[in-house]
């Protein structure tokens, strides 16, 4: 049996891990943690950072290389292959390390809930012979962060919010019946894809990291800024990871 | 000056608290605990039990009653007032124990950007003529609570959630253009106006404290068993908080 704890660790201070992570992670027999290729050295770093700072018994961290996603064609089947690969990764570390089950943890970006596939490739464990229980533990969303940094509450006063990807906004513009929008996985500043008149956009990078950056103000003043401000951060870093609410004023 | 921090602190487990929390907690020469009237004493308790938990130094806790808010007519009108109200309840306070300024902080359930209106009523306050400023601490909101129990993702792979009201949804239907809607603030049950064909319905309630309940499943079969549930719980505790994801299947 494989008691898999799946477990939110924030946007990458340590600060905003919870007891309840820090104790889950101790917990564990085994901590797998991804190697992302060159451009993403940063993100393994920040892991191995907080497994530093919190473990103090003796759970055994692995890293492996993550699979590589198909950049191209069809993207729901490429990303559905890609899970596949991920698990059958686990699965092998798992037959490695804990040929006679035990406790294993994950550690997610975030919290394990919001666009994370993390909960969906574990079910392909279970496909692959692995007898499986999954527990969660919440952690600090990169939407939290960006609301707290900017001190802001993420919907007006007893309205809706819709929290969507920049390919849904690109693709089907502003949604219906909701004035405050939240952008997560954005390629690529789909923002500038909807009409811009009476808008507010909140907008981080690196949220919680060393490297945070943050804009805000009508979107038709400051969206050449983020456009600008983003190309330079990623060429500076070699990738960014950046969300942001917008919000239609009312009146 | 006053140097006022909103602090998450999740849904009534220390465990769900953050290290950034408990230090910002520490850091603090005043929180202000509001109590609610009779029936949810077990929500000051809950706040008590926080605070004694993990405050080590000299920290004043100062429990002040929060005005009731009218049930009556105009609903964002008497939201409105009642905020005011509590605004000065706040100034009445920090005049008391803070008259030369300081480190003050309000611990809110869940995540300060979540359905809470703490930041809305801090701005108030400026027009008290309190010099302030503010900074957010995020914590665990009841909808991570929710999906971390049932083990579930809150949206579908890369579609879009619309977060609601039971208001919003009684009046205005199934949100357009999503298929996972997450539900806060429903006073009863509104699920029960949508079709619930094809839907599933993960429920939760007193989500992090000791009388957690969970129900799931298809909406068609589970409805009458939750609003039962709901009902004996809530005549048992004398209230309730209980929130809602529901997802249309696809095919």
């Amino acid at each position: 049996m494989i008691d898999l704890t799946l477990i939110g660790i924030g946007t990458g201070d340590p600060e905003q891990l919870t007891l309840a992570a820090i104790r889950a992670m101790n917990a564990a027999d085994l901590i797998l943690l991804p190697r992302k290729g060159e451009d993403k050295t940063d993100l393994i770093a920040v892991r191995r950072h907080i497994c530093a700072s919190v473990l103090t018994g003796d759970t055994r961290i692995v890293e492996f290389d993550l699979p590589v996603r198909r950049g191209q064609g069809d993207y729901l089947g490429a990303v559905q292959d890609w899970h596949d690969a991920i698990a059958a990764c686990w699965a092998e570390q798992l037959a490695v390390h804990l040929p006679a089950g035990g406790r294993f943890a994950l550690l997610v970006w975030g919290d394990p809930s919001l666009y994370d596939s993390t909960l969906r490739i574990a079910e392909r464990l279970r496909a692959l012979g692995v007898d499986l229980r999954v527990s969660v533990v919440p952690g600090i969303s990169s939407l939290q962060a960006l609301t707290a940094a900017h001190a802001i509450p993420l919907n007006a006063l007893a309205e809706p919010v819709v929290v969507t990807t920049g390919r849904q906004l690109r693709d089907h513009g502003w949604p219906a019946q909701a004035d405050s929008v939240a952008v997560m996985l954005d390629g690529g500043c789909a923002f500038q894809a909807v009409d811009p008149a009476g808008v507010r956009i909140w907008w981080g990078a690196y949220l919680g990291m060393a490297g945070q950056t943050l804009v805000a103000g009508e979107l038709t003043l400051v969206a050449p800024h983020i456009v600008e401000q983003r190309a330079a951060l990623r060429a500076r870093h070699g990738w960014i990871m950046d969300i942001y609410l917008m919000r239609k004023e009312k009146g």
